[in-house]
């Protein structure tokens, strides 16, 4: 186990009709709020109503900035920074999902900073300080909720990058699970595929002697694989969307990874394929993920058994630990099939003309290399891709 | 699930050789501070050299009180108070286990208001505010380090107390598992039925729809179950060590009881020995818990079902539950005993003169019921004191 520092400060606020106090929990920080969100969907559910009816309640003046889009932009959130500093806004309200939140995030780290907000994510700078973002989440997937991290996709180039730090971890969550009845059985599926990835990207580490966070991880993992399939059959069934939205935070923020080296070269193989592609982030991880563990598991094959084992209840051959492992990748990718997901490239509608480019790109023209569970060049990131066609 | 707000905002600073970070942290909070302590454990291990020279170093001035007792006392608290009135110290920092913390949680709550401190703890007053506490943990088991309680024992009547807040919470604590190497045997299973109690106090409830909870428990119970055997068999195991370590927090910081009504009839039936034969809690809990469990478990046999096959691996009688229930608590009762843990009164040197008393005691004259599981007036726990006997 590694020695870890750990500190999720975000408040959360759990339940039925919980978006009501976001007035209160906003004035707490401020009287004029940025409200920041997507599409058309939070007003057609009444969620907008009911946000805007709270903060005026509780006196705070409103200023909106809607249509941040999946994979979100940097140019929303270049104008989000104007917006703010133009209008003296000293708090960013994030309404949706993990893409609304992450833009919030952005903007809140943007405002503070006198170059280009890109500058953060192309590592050019460094996050010093941001202004509060709270959130009223509606899509348990990204776990930005809590998080330390925001993606944000640079239209110039189509680069989609992260930032992670310990300071755009949101000050409060709003968490209502009945926001989540109206998400469509596809985009729950994403959701799940996305928790699952958090989750796998953690419990993926040859970090010896982690047994508590390996069974944290195992837990958070049963509790998505049990629950999603419930919310797609019946999308309004309230404890299987509670469930799966508080495990969504959990295996986020955090807790999961504590004392471990973590992976995430699935993640950044995956981002290539939202960059170029616009996919849901989502859906590229149900292909990319498994064709990654076909590729590394012989790395650490008592790792992948126990993952079989614990989390796909795969009955283990002691003779032939291979295969056992192999069983619970092959359970992975029949799991996210079940619930509609693509599993190949050719099912996410992306042919193989660009693999070299993406994996190119991936590790900068291969002169880094990406994960920590086995580091993958660029020849091994190509290889994945392939996999990932069956 | 029930509606929750959950918010642990406690700094954990986890690791080998991490209290030499406690200067800084303090730092960030405070030029001067009470530096609380218990006996001459933390002398003799060279703990307190080492916090005294990071404090110095940083810059922190230091004022001393030591001689924190278990089950600790409402008077030291009063004394602590004075002091830090007289010299006007902004900062408690507890150096030890949980007795240390809970002490220094009520010198800094009393310092901030008027009247006597234990009208805290006799519900008097509510906590409004308090001073910032840091921790330095050095005993894994109550779980004070980031948890929003407080136990204070009033000699005048030997009353033990707790008041739950949120504002209770320490600032910091800093973990170094290596500083466990030193516990014996004995008290390292008193830790363990302590952390193993705070989880079933969450785990045994009757509120539907909590299977993320329910796993993150069993998780953490195993976690338990697995590594205090090896730890009381190698004192230096520093893998086993810091698994508990970090488990106990976990199990006590709140999060495993989001969405959930919780017990604790276990604990406050402890008490009562604790208070009137000063005996170690984890102990008193090793013999009360079992006892509790065969009392109440036919109030949720499926729950109890779930237990003995999840955490303790009871094949399960598909037939007969409750013949897989009682394994379950057999398997509770054996495990305490396996470690050295006494699991009948008479092994905790307690005869059944005082039973009547105590549980006259526990309900206020049979005023109040105890637990929520099933609730427990004057009779019921007389019975679980018997129970307790076997």
């Amino acid at each position: 186990m590694n020695n870890f520092t750990f500190q999720c400060a975000t408040k959360i606020i759990f339940g039925r009709d919980t978006e009501h106090q976001v007035g209160a929990e906003v004035k707490r920080y401020a009287d004029k709020v940025l409200l920041h969100y997507g599409g058309g969907s939070i007003k057609k559910s009444g969620l907008y109503d009911r946000v805007v009816a709270s903060l005026k309640e509780s006196g705070v003046e409103i200023v909106e900035l809607g249509g941040v889009q999946p994979n979100p932009r940097v140019s929303l959130v270049r104008r989000g920074i104007e917006l703010c500093r133009e209008q003296n806004i000293p708090f960013i309200l994030a309404v949706g999902g993990g893409s609304v939140i992450d833009s919030a995030k952005a903007i809140s780290v943007g405002i503070l900073y006198d170059g280009d907000v890109w500058d953060f994510y192309s590592g050019k700078a460094e996050v010093e300080r941001c202004l509060p973002v709270g959130a009223v989440l509606t899509i348990p997937a990204a776990g930005s909720e809590a998080s330390i991290g925001s993606v944000i996709t640079n239209e110039d180039g189509w680069y989609k990058k992260s930032v992670d730090n310990d300071l755009l971890r949101p000050v409060f969550a709003i968490m209502n699970p009945e926001l989540t009845f109206t998400l469509p059985p596809y985009q729950t599926a994403c959701g799940a595929a996305d928790i699952m990835a958090h989750i796998m990207e953690r419990y993926f580490t040859n970090t010896p002697d982690v047994d508590f966070t390996d069974r944290l991880c195992e837990a958070t993992l049963k509790t998505i694989i049990e629950n999603v399939p419930i919310a797609i059959e019946n999308p309004e069934d309230y404890a299987a969307r509670a469930q799966i939205m508080w495990a969504s935070t959990v295996a986020h923020n955090g807790l999961l990874g504590t004392g471990r080296e973590e992976d995430w070269a699935s993640h950044q193989i995956e981002h290539e394929l939202s960059a170029l592609y616009d996919v849901a982030h989502g859906a590229g991880l149900a292909v990319v993920f498994p064709a990654w563990m076909k590729y590394v598991y012989r790395r650490n094959v008592p790792r992948f058994v126990q993952f079989a084992v614990r989390v796909w209840n795969v009955e283990q051959d002691f003779h032939n630990p291979e295969r056992t492992a192999l069983k619970g990748i092959e359970k992975t990718k029949e799991f996210f099939a079940s619930i509609g997901l693509p599993v190949t490239l050719e099912q996410l509608g992306i042919k193989d003309d660009r693999l070299e480019e993406m994996a190119d790109r991936c590790t900068k023209g291969n002169t880094v290399t990406k994960g920590f569970f086995v580091k993958l060049d660029k020849d091994d990131i190509v290889e994945i891709y392939k996999l990932a066609r069956e």
